[in-house]
């Protein structure tokens, strides 16, 4: 296995473990739907127990799928033995959202040594149009594993 | 009835309304502790199922908290006929957070015509010790419903 | 001149006034290059008074240049008889930024009725290399002009 | 003299640094008012040439003396052979500034090893009176000195 497949092989393993182990996570139904260096997209199928008292997707749900699928992005570029952690994000909801299906797409903007930033985008998706409804960028820590 | 009276008896109305109506809140858990004027303060009780891969409460739950105690918190003062939509907010987690139970304290920095603008604060709470884990500013706008 | 040709002239006119009409603006030297529906580019030519104590461009400085430009590309889609207030602004600053030249990119993301959303991102130039140094979302706030 | 007098001093000296040696605060004509173990406070005389286009205190302004404010909090507690450098902020701009004098207090929300959260609010001063008109979360990275 050459250098570059182990890195990939890894930062697999490691988004897998992201979302496997993230209880809060399984809990709201949010999908692995691609990943890569720097990247991840997720998707969620809509249901009554995301919405707020109007209707709507609750803010802490697109929240919650932005910061994750962030996470899982910065996760593909730590160096081995680290972990990310969530120190910040700003979300900006730009349009109600509802209906039966959200896409978040998340890309590193920058991999620090200590801090990565990221952003991630979240659209509603009708057959094949999409909405962009929320726009978050995400700071996360990244820790050293204790061994 | 007076018209204070009237005010505070809407603005409780619409409080427990933005309980009772957000399925995502209900099913998070979030217990409303108490509000007034421009204010609101919920607890959560941590289930495993609130956490993230590592251990920690997901920042999705705090922003979750975060966010729909400021909205409590602004609903106690919106016009008759309005109610408040969230169209953004930061959040900073400053201590990985973890333990039994949380509180957030929402107060109202700015209640304006169409823009409100809260803050939260969320601690974790251990028997009588508080610690700050995260802070949170949330703009919401006040939005007319259609009769 | 036809509907298009005199709303294009009306926000060419909001630009224009938006940049020579702001004192701060025209000290720092930011200076406006292209304007467009819903976007604008201005560029700065650094100077050693655009520094911090370490030798890198002030954060303010970036922040400045990243609000205004997103002002800017707001004012170019707001209606007749109104103009746009920042109501706040998320920046992260990605690298240190230095060198001889910023250039500093705005779109709007949503323009609202009240509330328009802008994205900004800043460039450190050197010669036909750009890089990234700063990304902000910046909201404004759509405000009737008083006659 | 003692430990703690060491590190009062090392502070006292990091912040005049901070405050001298940065050409645009320096322009700006921000003061330093008071300091201490995590906090500090500066002023600034409003002249013309600190507005925008309406006659209000340009965003940057704000976000300037916020950031550096901040900064020189952060200063404070420090480790030796270190400095922070601002990576980002949020800053919401509660009401429209106008007035004859800024205040910005500043306070650390924590101080970590690698990352520091800072909180400032400004205020516009009118006699005895001092109205909020805009709050900042500022994250600092702590960065080693090369030497």
């Amino acid at each position: 296995m050459s250098e570059d497949e182990r890195v990939t092989k890894r930062a697999a393993s490691e988004v897998a473990r992201v979302f496997d182990d993230a209880p809060f996570i399984a809990g709201l139904g949010l999908g692995l739907e691609s990943t890569g260096p720097g990247a991840c997209v997720t998707t969620l199928a809509l249901e009554r127990r995301h919405l707020q008292q109007d209707g709507f997707v609750h803010a802490g749900v697109q929240a919650t799928m932005a910061d994750h699928t962030a996470g899982a992005a910065a996760s593909t570029l730590v160096p081995d033995g680290c972990f990310v952690l969530t120190s910040g994000f700003t979300i900006n909801l730009l349009r109600a959202a509802r209906g039966k299906r959200l896409v978040c797409r998340a890309k590193v903007l920058k991999a620090g040594r200590h801090v990565t930033v990221v952003e991630s985008e979240v659209f509603c998706v009708a057959g094949a149009d999409e909405t962009l409804v929320s726009k978050a960028v995400v700071t996360l820590a990244v820790v050293a594993r204790l061994t």
